[in-house]
C-alpha cells in the first residue's frame, strides 16, 4: 500500500466525528473525557485570568517600565500630531463641527487604553465611517452620537456572542472594492474644498463628481494653488527619507532618525505651515483661502446620547431615528469591526489576534465615547501604522495621544481658526490614495474572473449608489457564487476495464448539499452512458450528504439498474443508514475496502439483451 | 501503484477543464472541434426538429392510432369526472365563483394538448395554488386572472431563459414542509364548510383553526353528518379493491376492472350521491345542507386579463395591482413550476423530463387560459395519477377531459346547484391527507437534524404566518446551512514520521471559498502545532481556491516558517500561479508526484533553537 492510500484511509476514520463545530475537536484533547469541556467552560467564566484578559490593562500595567513610558510617550505625541488634522478633516467629511472630530480622538483613546489588547491600534474617526455617517448627519448632528452608541452596542454584542464569524462572509474582493469605492467617494467629496468650489458634494462618488463639475465655474485660484501644493508636498514628504549608509557620519545618522519623526508628523507639518501662511496674510488684511473658522473648543457636553432630536420643525423620537438609520445602518458596526480587526491582524504579525476582546474594546469605546460627543470610531490604518513605527509598547500610547489632543482642543482652538480648508482636503485626498486597491484588479484578472466581478460590482455600486449597497451587492454575489459551486460540484470520473467489464468510477467530494441533488444523479446518468457495465460511486471524501441527494441517487440507480450494475464504495455508516432508511434493502450495493476490483469481479453479470 | 491512486491521478487531469458550465463537457464530444458547438447552437434554432420539439402535437398526432384514441378517451372521461368536483372545490378555496374552477380545467387542458410533452400530466387548478391566490381574490376576482397571466409570463420566461436551475435551491425538506403546511392550511380552511360553521376561514392554518373554534357554536348537525360520511366513504373507496386471484372467474375479473374505474371516479360518485340526496330532500321542501347554489354556466367572457380593477370605491391600475401582489407574488410561478415538474418527474420513470418544454407549456397554458377567465393552474397530482392509471397514451387525454368539463359547464349547471358544500369540503380534506409529508420527519430525525430544522421551520412559518413566508424561510435556512458548510470545510489530517521528522498531512477538499479563508489557515496553525517539523498541504482534490484563501495561507505559512517546513503537494497549475502572483517566489514550496516521502527527505532541516 502506498503512502497516499494509507493517509486517506486513516484520515477519513480520524475525522469522521467532525461536525459544524469546528473547534470542538481541538478543545477536546484526545483522552480527555468530554465532560471536561463543561468544566473548562465553567472555569473560563469563573477564573480571575479570564476576567483579566477582558481588561488587559490589569495585565500590562503591573509590568510597566520607564522605557515603555518613554517610547509610548513619543508614539503618543507623534500620533497625536496626526490625529489633530485628521480629526478635523474627518469631522468635515461627516459634516460635523471640527471639534467633534477631536473629541472622537480623545475618548476612544482613553477607553481603549483600558480594554485594548493590541498595542499598535489607534482608535479614532476614520474617513470611511465619516462618509457612512454623513448621510445621517445631514438630518442632525445628534445622529452621529446615536450612531456611535448603537454601533458600539452592536459591536459589543458581536463580541460577547462571538459572532465574529459573520465577517468570514465578507470576502477580500468585497473589502477591497468597498475601501476603493470609499476612497473614491471621499476623495471626490474633497475636490470641492480643494478647489474652493461652492455647492454641496453629494453622498456618492458619482454625485460628488457631477456636483463638482456643475459648480466648476466657482473655482477659487488661491485655494486650488495651496491645495495642489499641499498634495505635492505630502507626496514628496512621504518618500523623502535621508539615505544613511554604513559610512555615514553619526551626526547624519542622528539627523536622519529625527527626520523620520518629522516625516511621520507630516500632516501636522503641512497644517502648521498652511495655518502660519494664512495667519500672516490675515494680519496683513487679506484672507485668500477658505479657513476652518471658529472652533468651539473646551470640553464637550457630557451626557447620554440623544434618543430624540429635532429636524426642521419635527421632533423625531427614538423609533423615528432608528427608521432613519434603517437596515443600511447595520453597515456601520460591520465596517467598524472590519476595519479594526483587519488592522489588528495586519500589525499582529505572528501573534494571534483576540477578535472577541477587540470587539469588546471597540464596542466599549463607541458606547462610552458618545457620552462625550463622539462620532463612530474604529481603528485607523494611518495612525496605527505611525504608532507601530514609533515603537509603541502598550495601549498606554493611546492615552498619551488622547492627552495631547485634549490639550489642543482646550488651548489651541484659536490657532485652528487659520487652518485653510484646502490643506485639510489635500491631506484627506493623499490619505485616500493609499487605501484604494486597484492593484488587486490585475491579480484577480489573471486568476479569478468571478472574484473580479465581485470586486467590480462592489466598486461600481459603492461609487454609484452608495457604499452600503456596494458591500451588500458584493456579499450577495459572493453568496450566489458559493451556492453555484454547491449546486454544480465537479465530479471526477475514470473509465477502466476489469475482466471484460467496462467500468466507471465517479468520485464524489466534500459536501453534497440539496442544491446538487439534481446535478449529481444527472451526471451519474450521463457518464454511466450505454457502454458501461459497472458504475462505482466513490464516497471516501464525502463528508455530508443531504437527504434529497440520497433520494435522487437511489431513484436514478434503481432506474438504471436494468442495464448497469452499481457499487457504492466506501460510504460512511451514517450515509449507508440514510440510503437504507429511504429505500429498505438498498444497502446491499455498498462495499468497502482499499480495492474495488474484487468487488467488480464478484458481481453478477448483466443479462444479454 | 494501486487502482485508487491511479484513478485519482488520472481523474484530476481529465476533469481539470470543468468550470461552472456543467454541460459544456458533454455537449462537446471528444474530437469534435469547439466551433462545432456554435454550429450546433445555430442548427438548434434553425432546424425544423427543434421547433417540432417545442410543439409536441406535431410529433404525436401524425402517429395517432385508433387504440390511442380509445385509451385517451377513457382516461379523459375518468379524469374529467374528478376534475368537475375538484374544480368547484378549488374555486371555493380561492374564494372564486364555482364555474371559474371549471373554466380553469377546460382551457389549460386544450392548450396543454398542443404544447405538453408528458402524456400523463393533467393541468388544472390545484389546492395549493388556490390557497396562494385566495389572499388576492379577497380584494377582487380580477386578481386571479391577472395572477394566471403574470405567473404564465414568468414561467414562460423561466422556460425560455432555461432558469429552471433556480428550483435546485428549493430542497426536498422545504418542498415537503411547504406542501405539508399547505395541506394543513387548506384542510383547516375547509373545516368551516364541513361543519357548516359561519364566519370566515382566514389565510393561514393558525387563523383558520382560531376562526373555526371561535364560531364553533354555529355548527350545523346535518352538514357535519354528511361531511363525515363523505370523508369515511372516500377513505373506504380508496382502498376498496376487489381481490382477483389467478382462479377467479372471468366475470369477476371483468367486474374488478370496471370497479377500478368506479373507484377512480369516486370524487364524482360522492358528489353525485350527495347531490341526489339534496335534490330529493329539496323536492320534499327541506334544505338541510348548505348547497353550492346557482352557477352561472355557459361559456366564459373571453377577453384580455384585467389590467385594472375596482376594489371598494377605488380603482386600482396595473401598478397598484402589482403592488398588491408584491414580491411574495413570485411564489405562485415558483410553485406552478415546482408542482408540475415534480409530478412530471414522478410519472416519467426512466424517461428524462424536458423541463424547458414543460415550463413553456405551463407558461403558455396560464397565459392563454386567463383570456377565458381561468385562475392559475398547474399539474395536479391526483388527476395526473388517475390519468396515468387509466393508461393515457398522449396529451390528447387532456383534450377529452377539457371537452367533458366544457359539456358539464354548459349543460349541467342546474345539477351543480344541489352539490352540498360539505361534500366538496370532505373531498378536499381527503385529498389533503395524501399530500402531507409527516413520514419524512422520522427519516430526517434519524439522519439529518439540520434538514429536519429546515422542514420544521417551513411548516411552522408556513402554517403560522403564510405559505410564501414558509418557503422563503426554509430556503433561507438552507442557504445559511450551505454557507456554514462552505465556511467550515472539514480538513483531514494525518500525523506520520519520515526519518526522524514529525510530519503532518492536511488534505484540502473540493471548493475552498472566501468564507473559509480564516478557517483553513487557523486550522493549519493549530494542527501544525509545536511538535511538527514538516507540514504538507495535499491539494489533489481541490477544485477551486479563492484569492482570500491563498493570501491568508501564504501569510500563515510565511509566519510559521520559522519553526516549520511547508510542502504544498499536487496543487493545480492555476493555483500555483495564484500563489506566485500574490507572493512572488512562493512557488518554490510546491511539489508534485505520487509520493511525498522523497520530498520530505530532501528538505533542509530546521535549525536547532
Amino acid at each position: 500500500m502506498c503512502v497516499r492510500c494509507r493517509s486517506q484511509t486513516r484520515i477519513v476514520e480520524e475525522d469522521s466525528t467532525l461536525s459544524l463545530k469546528p473547534y470542538a475537536k481541538f478543545q477536546n484533547i484526545p483522552g480527555e473525557p468530554s465532560r471536561g469541556r463543561l468544566r473548562k467552560t465553567a472555569a473560563k467564566f469563573c477564573g480571575l485570568g479570564s476576567w483579566k484578559i477582558r481588561l488587559p490593562i490589569t495585565i500590562w500595567l503591573p509590568r510597566y517600565t520607564l522605557e515603555s513610558l518613554f517610547r509610548d510617550l513619543i508614539a503618543g505625541i507623534t500620533v497625536g500630531l496626526t490625529s489633530i488634522p485628521q480629526g478635523i478633516a474627518y469631522a468635515m467629511i461627516a459634516g460635523l463641527p471640527p471639534q467633534i472630530g477631536l473629541y472622537s480622538s480623545i475618548f476612544p483613546g482613553i477607553v481603549y487604553s483600558l480594554f485594548g489588547s493590541c498595542k499598535d491600534i489607534t482608535l479614532g474617526p476614520t474617513a470611511i465611517l465619516s462618509a457612512l455617517v454623513a448621510k445621517y448627519v445631514a438630518y442632525s448632528d445628534d445622529f452621529a452620537y446615536l450612531a456611535s452608541f448603537l454601533s458600539g452596542c452592536i459591536v459589543l454584542l458581536f463580541g460577547i456572542l462571538q459572532l465574529g464569524f459573520i465577517l468570514d462572509f465578507i470576502s477580500k474582493p468585497v473589502i477591497a472594492g468597498f475601501t476603493t469605492a470609499a476612497a473614491l467617494q471621499i476623495g471626490a467629496s474633497q475636490l470641492r474644498s480643494l478647489f474652493g468650489v461652492s455647492g454641496s458634494s453629494g453622498n456618492t462618488f458619482v454625485k460628488a463628481i457631477i456636483n463638482f463639475f456643475r459648480n466648476i465655474t466657482t473655482i477659487q485660484l488661491n485655494d486650488s494653488l495651496l491645495g495642489v501644493v499641499t498634495i505635492i508636498s505630502l507626496m514628496l514628504l512621504k518618500h523623502a527619507t535621508i539615505p544613511v549608509g554604513p559610512d555615514s557620519s553619526s551626526c547624519r545618522v542622528r539627523f536622519a532618525k529625527l527626520w523620520v519623526y518629522v516625516l511621520r508628523a507630516r500632516n501636522a507639518l503641512v497644517v502648521f505651515v498652511g495655518s502660519i501662511l494664512a495667519y500672516i496674510l490675515y494680519v496683513q488684511g487679506w484672507t485668500p483661502f477658505a479657513l476652518t473658522g471658529k472652533i468651539n473648543g473646551g470640553l464637550p457636553h457630557f451626557g447620554p446620547p440623544p434618543f430624540s432630536t429635532v429636524v426642521g420643525n419635527r421632533t423625531l423620537n427614538f423609533t423615528d431615528m432608528l427608521a432613519v438609520f434603517g437596515a443600511e445602518g447595520l453597515v456601520m458596526p460591520l465596517v467598524t469591526i472590519l476595519e479594526s480587526v483587519a488592522i489588528a491582524k495586519a500589525f499582529a504579525g505572528s501573534k494571534p489576534v483576540d477578535g472577541t476582546q477587540e470587539m469588546i474594546a471597540l464596542g466599549a469605546c463607541n458606547i462610552l465615547s458618545c457620552f462625550g460627543q463622539s462620532m463612530p470610531t474604529t481603528g485607523s490604518f494611518t495612525r496605527t501604522a505611525i504608532n507601530h513605527a514609533c515603537g509603541v509598547t502598550t495601549p498606554a500610547g493611546s492615552l498619551f495621544k488622547a492627552c495631547l489632543v485634549l490639550l489642543a482642543v482646550t488651548l489651541l482652538t484659536d490657532a485652528f481658526f487659520f487652518i485653510p480648508k484646502t490643506v485639510l482636503a489635500g491631506i484627506i485626498i493623499v490619505a485616500m490614495t493609499s487605501i484604494t486597491e486597484f492593484g488587486l484588479v490585475t491579480k484577480l484578472w489573471r486568476n479569478s474572473k468571478l472574484e473580479l466581478a465581485v470586486y467590480s460590482l462592489t466598486v461600481l455600486v459603492g461609487a454609484g449608489v452608495g457604499l452600503e449597497y456596494g458591500i451588500l451587492c458584493g456579499a450577495g454575489l459572493d453568496v450566489a457564487r458559493t451556492l453555484a459551486h454547491a449546486a454544480r460540484p465537479d465530479l471526477h470520473h475514470q473509465l477502466f476495464k476489469v475482466g471484460n467489464q467496462d467500468c466507471i468510477i465517479l468520485t464524489l467530494l466534500g459536501t453534497l448539499t440539496y442544491a446538487c441533488c439534481e446535478h449529481v444523479p444527472r451526471q451519474l446518468r450521463r457518464r454511466a452512458g450505454e457502454h458501461v457495465h459497472v458504475a462505482v460511486l466513490d464516497a471516501r471524501h464525502v463528508q455530508r450528504l443531504d437527504y434529497g441527494v440520497a433520494e435522487n441517487l437511489i431513484s436514478t440507480i434503481l432506474d438504471l439498474e436494468q442495464n448497469h450494475r452499481f457499487l457504492l464504495w466506501n460510504f460512511k455508516e451514517s450515509h449507508k443508514q440514510l440510503f437504507e432508511d429511504i429505500h429498505p434493502g438498498f444497502s446491499g450495493r455498498f462495499v468497502n475496502g482499499p480495492s474495488i476490483d474484487q468487488h467488480i469481479l464478484g458481481l453478477e453479470p448483466i443479462p444479454m439483451r
